[in-house]
């Protein structure tokens, strides 16, 4: 009954659940207005979500989401000969990839809300010292993502979404304008501190609300319990048509 | 296409996707297993939320939940004569509408699992404190929710999830077994502190487990990233026919 709203994405959105998570603020900040769906897949890229878009959105006439934020970039941009090479895949599928993913968007809801969100950028000793907690020795010598790749990866996200005329994100920039982004908005060189969260969860309602989204404006979806007369509680679930 | 868990109840569903909040963490908890739902109205009673029960748990065939938890009574169990006597509802009609809320649920769904939860204990001075710090020298003299009658609506919701064989937590109870739980637990007397909501969390958790909901074992929607080749993506997908 209620608009829905997806976040489609990689581990960051996946994980946008747990607590201070940019995902749960979304969802208490359309409380009661819009659904938000958890649509994020741990080390996926690009070219591996295409294999879930049908799925995730259904071209079968169903309700189809009112808006979509697609945020994928951090494993894409995992380098050639590296560890996490499995993962990568070179910047110009990953745009003709998020290309398609638009295209189905707008297939699937012509009037759908679509924000592509860059890749954050990347701590490199923040990743080597993640690396040697986990691995101790066996850890890379180089590091398997950089920020300068993430950059790259992040300019050609901006760039489609300013040829296709939907809006974006660059939250590669965005976080680099703090002094000290590498250890206040990252937890391992790659992922979100809370702060981190917050920044992302700021962005988007600021992006939904420039749009048609500002969450003060959309109706709640059942009456507010200071309507409902305490002799005659009918009165305010009339228009429900019980 | 994913199960759905529906948390029905007040103010303490309603809020429960804050930082730290229940709610979040059961949908971080069943990520990319099943979503949750927060159909959390504040300032309800069960009397009120009796007309949202049609169109929140449609009997048309659509899809309905695997689970749900109602989590009412904090407003049912306002006192008559005092400043939220607009929202009390007399504890014999609270029991009778959980049971309505229960028979509706089972009518939507007849394998659906419904959990019961009581509302939690009431800290008098905290809600005194509180109502001081709101309105000031208008705070009323006398509490307009006490702990022993949120004791009473706490052990007639018990009293009838064992009657119709529901699962039930007794939040009332397990809150006040920990020293100190007016302020670990409770932030204004009545709705929950980061603590509190993870008290409510492991709970619900705990009881959806012994179900058969057991987050652990349920199957991931699509592959885990380590499935996938580099070389051969299609293969981890296959089954999925598309």
């Amino acid at each position: 009954m209620r608009p829905q709203i997806v976040l489609f994405g990689d581990s960051i959105t996946e994980q946008s659940f747990r607590s201070g998570g940019w995902g749960a603020s979304l969802a208490d900040t359309y409380s009661r207005k819009a659904d938000v769906f958890n649509r994020g897949y741990g080390g996926y890229n690009t070219r591996w979500a295409l294999f879930l878009l049908h799925h995730i959105f259904p071209l079968d006439g169903r309700k189809a989401p009112i808006a979509a934020t697609v945020f994928f970039g951090a494993n894409d941009a995992a380098l050639l000969g590296r560890t996490s090479e499995r993962q990568h895949v070179p910047v110009d599928e990953y745009k003709e990839n998020l290309r398609k993913i638009v295209k189905h968007l707008k297939e699937s809801s012509p009037a759908i809300l679509v924000v592509l969100i860059t890749p954050p950028p990347v701590d490199e000793p923040g990743r080597k010292a993640y690396a040697m907690s986990v691995y101790g020795e066996k850890a890379m010598e180089h590091p398997e993502r950089t920020n300068d790749m993430a950059g790259v990866y992040a300019q050609h996200c901006v760039d489609l979404a300013k040829e296709l005329g939907v809006r974006s994100i660059n939250l590669w920039s965005k976080m680099q304008e703090t002094d000290g982004w590498q250890q206040k908005y990252l937890s391992d060189g790659l992922h979100l501190t809370p702060e981190g969260n917050a920044v992302v969860f700021e962005e988007v309602v600021k992006v939904f609300s420039e749009a048609w989204l500002s969450p003060a404006e959309m109706p709640l979806d059942f009456p507010h319990h200071s309507q409902i007369e305490g002799e005659n509680p009918e009165k305010a679930f009339q228009h429900l048509c019980l």
